[in-house]
């Protein structure tokens, strides 16, 4: 489902880049997977140090990758010269988030001017390879236009 | 406004027993504030390396924060043996998460037998020690009784 | 996709019955449309005293047909002699609900014992049949045990 | 808390007569309460056809009045010549809606140019005059500039 033409030629790099000027994705470990318009994924591997009490990734560790697939996934339908940020967004936890590796999938599922709605699946991802639904966000992203200097 | 009282006799100390086992709030630097029935707060230095791509303070971060007030705040007024799990919260993030340390205060709205409704304020706190609201949570805790082995 | 097999052999039957005795879906003209394990459509024709000021039908008439229709969904894939509660709700309105019909599906995201998480669009149906998102609904409902009298 | 000095000074005129255009507020009989700068009520007494199947008042007609609530709420804080439409809102259902009557209060948390973040108790009222809160809402609002003709 492509929801609309991405306007800015040049999204996926944009992207790609600005993943890599977020610190918090290294300091957890997090990578950027499939990069397309309307669709961003971000992959993480479990580590002991990004658990709750129950030895559970952190429900803020799961918004965490999913918030920002969320805002690629949005960017990437947006114009040239274009900046993102997160309006607000809603996660029901579906299961606690055990697994040796997550993938949160952002989609947008409706891109706009000024506001673009955004939902994520963040799956668990087992060994054998079987995904198993953790999370699911819907949240909303505003287009901010960038103030060059 | 005392909403409930605490049926748990000893729910401070657990909560900061429970605190100190979240490997998450390590990695993070968090630190448990006050602890009181239906109330929770948590506080968190600015470090570099929890910001995103513009420096702020990541959306995940400050989710993070504010759903283990809203947890530990709804595990205050639940029963002995019992266990809190985060089912679902949204956030409306107000403004860039830029000050040198943020402080999030969770606040029991319903306490319920099964489900208690929480909301949590995210402050950014500037060295003049004025609070800005940066971020709002209104979530849902479920109590889980504890598995004895 | 079906997420559960409906262990309720007479839910069509009761969710049918159960909509019949809600007044506020005559007040407003809503229909009951398909009822399926997990999957629970509602019907609303546009009609002038539905509206807001600018003459769409009003976000809360959007959100009255996707809550029973989350709350019917749910209730498909509970055990017989439960009942069904909304517990939360996010609604995000994408369009002027602008169509001469309107038609909410609601499909089970994650059924539980206690808990069940939905999620509920609602499409403005043209003239040329053409459906248009207006609105999307993330929430959780809850099983409650039916009290014998 | 005065969040802001009100911009327009027509502001509750301009509530009033766009509340007396609505005519959901008509079919449901909800009438406009208190309307101050960020703040605004709307009544609504009991009608056994607003309910739905267990004579509990319908938990759409509950978001409806607090989504108008909220929505003008935002609107007392914007420019003149300003429209305002919901753009989300997220709703915790706290206890059946069962009173007398009920009253939405909505506040603005954060006012701002093009969003405005509203938050909105609503309460039954029961014929001691006790208000218990059925329902709580956390939700934005978008101001357009009106278009002339």
């Amino acid at each position: 489902m492509i929801l609309a033409e991405p306007s800015n030629p040049h999204f996926a790099e944009q992207i790609r880049e600005s993943f890599g000027k977020q610190p918090i994705m290294t300091l957890i470990g997090a990578e950027l997977g499939r990069v397309e318009p309307g669709l961003v994924e971000i992959k993480l591997s479990y580590r002991s140090d990004l658990t709750q009490q129950h030895g559970s990734l952190h429900a803020g560790v799961v918004t965490t990758i999913a918030d920002s697939a969320c805002g690629y996934a949005a960017f990437s339908l947006m114009s040239p010269d274009s900046e993102v940020m997160s309006v607000e967004f809603k996660v029901n936890l579906l299961r606690p988030a055990n697994a040796s590796a997550f993938l949160a999938r952002a989609e947008v599922i409706k891109p706009g001017k000024t506001l673009t709605v955004v939902r994520a699946d963040v799956f668990g991802i087992s060994e054998q390879n079987e995904n198993q639904l953790v999370a699911t966000m819907q949240g909303t992203m505003i287009c901010l236009r960038k103030t060059h200097k």
